[in-house]
């Protein structure tokens, strides 16, 4: 099982602000439908680049994207307020992308979690700044699995984010992830990883092959989720063969499906 | 670092067989020199294909060979005496391929490898079969290390194949074949793990996208050496990419030469 956290509804995209400015349904509509037929298992949704338009544009996106497809979202938002909103207006269990450790961020997000049901994305940050070392990141993983435990969250809906840093600022930074991820899937059994993949290639030449290779190593090391575009065939083909490789693909009958139908080619 | 051992030059290829049985040199010097261009670390030599003619072709192919590169040599053959002939042959030190468990094929290996200034490439095989769980793999492993250990051979110096078996015989496979050298790495630090990659792939399609993924997701559980062809563009841009994100390539300078060289591309 590997979780994909679809993360094509994002204001931050040009063409994507440009359809939300514009109020266009069917353009939202299509990516989304298009976003489903790829594997997606979230899709999702970030208004945050319209400048004093985060609220209205989510509540649009939302109703948009919830007529658009049964997958569940992914409520993506850096603001507590944004995303206790979005969770009142959706049908489905959520995935809420994100809390951390930043104190700003850690207090509200508690208290807004309390009790809902919800899944939530956990991101190794915290007032410190980006995490440095394998232990900076296990140890905040440690924390924020204790805590949002602590108020009755369980493990299978937790995703763990490790922040995933570009290659081209460190040498150690791809490494550091699996290490990190490694310890994590293993020490705190039960959890989720998750994480942005394309960070990693920030700065790089072929990004795409960096992608790619960096999926495959991950998953090597446990990562079962990441935020990521469904529409890659090529990341999806990555995906497919990476857990026919785990095992996790009786007779690598996913694969096969894949091959025969195009969408897996060498 | 990795070790790649170039699998070309062996009689079981149809153009290979033809070469040697009509002696010719250039397709053989041609092939090394491609070989060793593209980052062979060892130029694997192996002879069996022609009935009878093993000991003959092989004197011919290494001096062939060694006449074309200044690449160590990795001398390849089920027979103790043809490689210990082989053996008397190189002017550089080379990998021994292979030794295994089973007794007709042990006992005369550790004959010959006694004080032998060589590298040895094991096979976790012995008179009872493939090996059939990570626990089988990981014991041949253990045991052919304290073996060649007691005769003075160095950990630096064992590379243990874990037997790398087809996903399309057990779903398990390479799940089995990830976890085993994890383990033999961890527990067994300091030796090497290698194998022929393209066995997990047998009886599929799209062989070629299995073997890349696989090779990303074995280098990220350890794996620091493979039988391959390094004459596979796509598959060498794996590795220079893996090793980047292993952390084993300084400010990704290797991976950016790849890549202005036009050899890696997404």
């Amino acid at each position: 099982m590997f979780t994909v956290i679809g993360e094509r509804i994002n204001t931050t995209l040009k063409k994507v602000k440009a359809a939300v400015a514009e109020r266009d349904v069917a353009y939202i509509t299509d990516d989304v439908k298009k976003q489903e037929a790829a594997g997606a298992t979230y899709i999702d949704v970030n208004a945050g680049a319209r400048i004093g338009c985060e609220e209205e544009d989510m509540r649009w996106l939302l109703s948009v994207v919830q007529e658009a497809t049964t997958l569940p979202l992914s409520l993506d938002s850096p603001d507590p307020a944004i995303l206790e909103m979005a969770y009142g207006l959706v049908t489905k269990k959520p995935l809420v992308n994100s809390i951390s450790l930043e104190k700003d961020r850690f207090d509200p997000m508690m208290n807004f979690l309390k009790g809902k049901e919800c899944r939530i994305l956990a991101l190794c940050m915290d007032d410190s700044g980006m995490p440095g070392s394998v232990d900076d990141i296990f140890n905040r993983a440690k924390l924020l699995v204790e805590k949002l435990e602590g108020i009755g969250m369980k493990r299978d809906d937790i995703f763990i984010d490790p922040l995933i840093q570009p290659l081209s600022v460190a040498t150690g930074n791809g490494v550091m992830a699996m290490e990190a991820v490694a310890r994590i899937m293993t020490e705190l059994k039960g959890v989720h990883t998750t994480g942005g993949l394309s960070n990693v290639s920030f700065g790089l030449p072929q990004r795409r092959l960096v992608n790619r290779n960096f999926l495959a190593m991950m998953m090597a090391r446990g990562f079962d989720s990441a935020i990521m575009d469904p529409l890659d065939s090529e990341l999806m083909a990555v995906l497919t063969t990476g857990l026919a490789l785990k095992g996790e693909d009786n007779f690598c009958m996913n694969y096969l499906k894949g091959v025969r139908a195009g969408r897996i080619k060498a």
